[in-house]
């Protein structure tokens, strides 16, 4: 999967992705937190093989909230005028679908570490708009981060429950999503928080 | 519940706390963005009724997690030996049940929202320590607020569904405090984050 050139900007396990300031011995830490251990890391996978074939009808509805909610598509319209960047949508939906596999791919190494820092950068207004050279907001605001993981994880389980699985394992599958995006947030946080309090 | 000087350091509603610096507005829309609406409000308050005798139970289970987790624990240990602080730790319970009921109580206001900030800044090296004169750590680090939503949510879990209750209505209830868990954070979350990126 580190060798994507076809998906605009994705550059996970590229030399363009800098060390995550998250140790894996940190981060080995937040998943106690979070309760995520090795039966996660097998329902993500398990849900690889249901969500792969749907990643698009999953965007069609993210995009459809996020496209719905005019303080939310700010993010993503032009700076002056506040019209929808038609190009900057379409580049950010191309790595969204591949984070979708990669959440679901569960090899939460130092590569993968890493990248989450990377996607951190590029919603904080450290690297925002780079990536697609939008002319857009300065920053996706730190208050819209947490907070979308419900509609993201709520909208995504009856997706995970189109392949003939137990309601057992939907919702442990669902458990395993929302502890991975709580993870994730987390990481993308970083360059949010002010020096030495993260 | 705004008189209620039985609670060490529970100052809600009271003259001791700042106004919040996120406006009523800005509430609304991160309402938005966790899907938090009527029904939510209805299925916090739905649940006040059943936690409010668990209230000790749920908080033993909590305590238990984080008596157990030792780089939780040390929030709340001396800063020079390590030693976990009784009575930091009982000055810090007797408000996290009150927690509980104002959490399900779900009256959102603005004397809410400006205790949430307060609650925030108590986490934060702003004021960490002070309500309870504690020797302690300088900070609860960000990178374990929001993973404690999982756990604190999963863990509430059983306690709602003790009192009859249908599998839906339980299921209701917990959603609705998942999303309120992810709107309050998020607010705690004020002091730690960079100024002008919130």
């Amino acid at each position: 999967m580190s060798n994507t050139p076809s998906i605009q900007g994705y550059t996970y396990g590229s030399g363009a992705v800098a060390r995550s300031p998250v140790t894996p011995s940190d981060f080995e830490l937040m998943k106690k937190n979070v309760l995520f251990g090795d039966e996660d890391v097998k329902y993500l996978r398990l849900s690889q093989g249901i969500v792969e074939d749907q990643v698009e009808a999953i965007l069609d509805v993210w995009y459809g909230f996020v496209g719905s909610t005019p303080h939310l598509l700010a993010s993503f319209a032009g700076k002056g005028d506040g019209k929808p960047l038609g190009d900057y949508l379409g580049g950010v939906r191309g790595r969204f679908g591949r984070w979708i596999l990669d959440t679901a791919r569960a090899e939460y190494d130092q590569t993968w570490l890493d990248y989450q820092h990377e996607i951190g950068l590029r919603h904080h207004r450290t690297k925002k708009n780079r990536t697609d050279g939008a002319a857009s907001t300065a920053i996706v605001p730190f208050r819209d981060l947490f907070l979308l993981i419900f509609p993201v994880t709520f909208t995504l389980k009856p997706f995970l429950a189109k392949k003939g699985n137990s309601t057992a394992e939907v919702e442990k599958m669902y458990g395993a999503w929302v502890k991975s995006c709580l993870l994730q947030v987390t990481l993308w946080s970083h360059p949010y928080v002010k020096d030495g309090d993260f």
